[in-house]
């Protein structure tokens, strides 16, 4: 690991980009997966959380005689039938282990065809069905809450086609994101999108949640790099919108309908997608700095200085990192003392050289400024992977005391952090704070400054009622005042159904809903979420 | 101008960088507009050249009742009604000079709550409307067809916020798009979007029509800058959605659906837009090669070596420029000779001397190999100016003759070219091609590379149905063989209604077909068009 360049930035003869920075030219799969079950079992369902949501008595329960049609349908290995053999817990919980659901039906197709024939014959019989990718989601959407049949589409992972002239790839969306990468960076390009999750999460996933992740600051959202879908609707009816056009005007852009539905008005089977070409140059540095007020002019020089090279500037506070220390136990701290904010900036671009010499010429001037305190540079693959670390262990470091309470919200920049105090002092006003056994062990906030993107991460030692209450609709609240999002990039799911109304207006709540009724309208996708 | 490198780029030490490459660091408006009515007057009615249209008897016709309720809710100014003093010619009309309506009514209104009172009057009483931004388009979108009422949006004309930290614009629809542009660009940032018809388009039309233009390739469509929209519905409801944030997962992205609708099923009145950081430098290059094989390499260049700093491609075939000759009279043209076909290369980035390298190496590269034969490189503003005219002034060209018939489709890129070249055959082989008295000038090509984008323009003496016939279907069916689009960035108007079958599946046009039904089932919103 570098040592921190803080003394040395006080001669201006400094040469970051001869003498420090000198990571190695390609870097794909740096980034370390992220994403295991909590520690702590959730042994209470769903539905014995939250007793006021019933199930839907217009559902079917499923019969001996449904079985025996999808038997007719699907190859043993493509039917998971909860019994003495089979558990079903994989497919029924979350990740973060706070939902369960009871679904004894596991689906999963091999062809599109397949999906057809399961959702036409859910329609009729009105069996509700909850869509399930590589099931990383955070708010709850990709379990059932009651008895729905689970679709998994893990058995749909075939890569389409890829036009190494174009960089447009057409994939099944069962395809986990890390292999889609890992493919088109054989070829010389690179998936738009990078996230934690992606050594598990489904290319259809991502998009059904229009997740956001690292890249998106550089790279935009999947609303614009998606090109065309193949969807399945809930009457079983394959709509093949699988395109490969930047341009086409030719009609409403309805794939963008499905981009973040959350599988609620049709599951997504195929994906075409444009991929970026590969950066030849990666640079990472990881900064100190003393207030949020100075991420925020750190993050404006960034934009100047590095500009089309910037692709990440995430934040992390003091408390997250404390976090990661007691995960990461092995590595280096890379700086030698603690500070109340840090800051990780990513560049990338074709020419190393000039990269090299707009970072050293951004951190002279942050330095000289006197805004950025302390600091290192990557100097190789390896130095560029330890740092990540600490940006990416936040979110396993979070719930490492038991479980995490996870929101991710839009703020106006100077607003970013102010909820993470607030939320502090809300939970010390509530006496839920402190050491054990108190049950929170605090509020951490970190994300992607970038974007106006917020991860507030509350840990705690217990999931309880008392902390959700203390939480919610305190959070959402927040946000609303400060006319943010309460989903930025997660979605609704289960979690946060009921707190659209803080982010969207009763006009623009009556619309979605209308659309779910048109589109589904025996409701039988994804029930007791998102709207 | 320059004198071409050709001879020099024998010398391997041949610096670019120092001795050619010296365009100013900035050119906000260098791009001059391109947009005038056609020389040839158009005196046939649109209802007279397509006979077997009708006017659709579900539509009321205009009556004193009506016109004075508008009175009521307008003010004399925002009301303009053809009569001996009034010629509505400029509203009837396209900018092309191809269509023209016969609506004896335009109203301008002035603020949202006004156009929400006109809808809601419209689609009680079954009136149809025909929103209108600047009046650029080019498939007779915006234009009436019968006597549909124009709702004008020139007078919702104001800038209404602009955040200089997230960079993030708020305006009215009806800012003219340059405005918009020499807005932001004071405060150090750039539309996201440029196209010829700048000084006359509007923010909203070019939402509304999802334009593609010149800065695609490098910041991407409006599907992934467009924030938020205030929409109103055909029935008058206002939905505001101008939300200002980069990452919002709150429901469905309703917004989408109106970008590139073409004003069939509601009127924009409201933009939120993510602006970008406004480029430190500029360098433009106009470069010869011998074939249309060799642009597709020097394409494949391009990307590998100016990657991140590349913000335009743009090919034009070598009749474009005789063209453009007969029009640029008093300039000279770039090159010593004439070549097949033309590039023009732009590029903008953040540090002049880093680009000015990147650019260096690639056109030593490309000269090395051969694939470039001649070419200059722009000095100063003024010469970066006269290269782009040899692009900018292809559409004007085109019709200098009487007349032009536009195409504008999305292809496969090794395929792009081919459609010229049968175009060209298919109208020799019709006898129309050739000298006056010869209907037809030619066939040309030109268009965006990067974007799979061609522009494929029939330069006329006369509009014929000769031609039309020659070149429809024709032209729609060679694009989908190539499983291509037949409206890349133009849209589908009155002139590609009954195209869309070529680009779209029979699933795809039931879905359109019915959220069209679904949202305007008065059907009054832009009639006769789209699908």
């Amino acid at each position: 690991m570098l040592r921190n360049f803080l003394v040395r930035s006080a001669s201006s003869h400094l040469k970051f980009g001869e003498r420090y920075v000198k990571s190695s030219a390609f870097l794909g799969c740096y980034k370390r997966r992220v994403n295991y079950y909590s520690t702590k079992v959730q042994s209470r369902l769903t539905s014995q959380n939250y007793p006021n949501i019933h199930r839907d008595p217009r559902f079917k329960r499923l019969t001996s005689d449904d079985l025996n049609y999808f038997k007719s349908i699907l190859s043993e290995q493509e039917i998971l039938q909860a019994n003495e053999l089979e558990d079903l817990s994989f497919y029924n919980e979350d990740w973060m282990r706070k939902y369960k659901g009871q679904s004894k039906l596991v689906l999963k197709p091999k062809s599109v065809e397949k999906v057809s024939l399961i959702l036409n014959y859910c329609n009729d019989e009105k069996i509700a069905v909850v869509p399930q990718g590589g099931n990383t989601g955070l708010v709850g959407g990709s379990v059932p809450i009651f008895d729905e049949l689970i679709l998994s589409l893990a058995n749909l992972n075939k890569i389409r086609n890829f036009d190494p002239v174009s960089g447009i790839l057409k994939c099944d969306a069962g395809v986990i994101l890390e292999n889609a990468n890992n493919y088109v960076m054989e070829q010389n390009y690179m998936f738009p999108l990078d996230l934690g999750a992606k050594g598990s999460c489904h290319v259809g996933g991502v998009v059904a949640t229009n997740a956001g992740g690292l890249r998106l600051l550089r790279y935009g959202s999947l609303h614009g790099s998606v090109l065309g879908l193949e969807v399945v609707m809930p009457n079983g009816q394959i709509v093949n919108s699988m395109h490969s056009m930047r341009k086409d005007n030719t009609g409403y852009d309805l794939k963008q309908l499905f981009i973040g539905s959350e599988g609620t008005i049709g599951i997504i089977t195929g994906v075409s997608i444009l991929t970026v070409p590969k950066p030849k140059a990666f640079n990472v540095s990881y900064l100190s700095v003393e207030s949020f007020e100075d991420v925020q002019k750190v993050f404006v020089r960034a934009r100047q200085e590095l500009s089309e090279i910037l692709s990440a500037f995430e934040f992390m506070d003091s408390r997250s990192q404390t976090l990661a220390k007691s995960q990461l136990k092995d590595a280096a701290f890379p700086l030698e003392s603690d500070h109340p904010f840090y800051i990780l900036i990513e560049t990338s671009g074709s020419n190393k050289d000039h990269d090299d010499s707009k970072l050293e010429t951004f951190l002279e001037k942050v330095m000289e400024e006197g805004i950025v305190t302390d600091g290192v540079v990557a100097q190789d693959e390896t130095e560029l992977q330890n740092l990540w670390k600490w940006r990416e262990m936040i979110p396993e470091a979070s719930q490492a005391n038991g479980g995490v309470y996870k929101y991710d919200v839009s703020l106006p920049l100077k607003d970013l952090y102010s909820l993470v105090e607030a939320t502090n002092n809300k939970l010390s006003e509530a006496g839920l704070i402190g050491e054990s056994p108190k049950p929170v062990v605090g509020a951490i906030g970190y994300g992607h400054v970038g974007d106006g993107n917020l991860h507030l991460n509350v840990a705690v030692r217990e999931y309880s009622k008392d902390i959700e209450n203390a939480l919610e609709p305190f959070v959402y609240e927040f946000v609303s005042s400060k006319h943010g999002s309460v989903s930025a990039e997660h979605g609704l799911g289960f979690q946060k159904k009921n707190y659209i109304g803080y982010s969207k207006s009763s006009e623009e709540i009556k619309m979605i809903k209308d659309l779910k009724a048109h589109y589904d309208p025996n409701a039988i996708l994804n029930p007791y979420k998102y709207v």
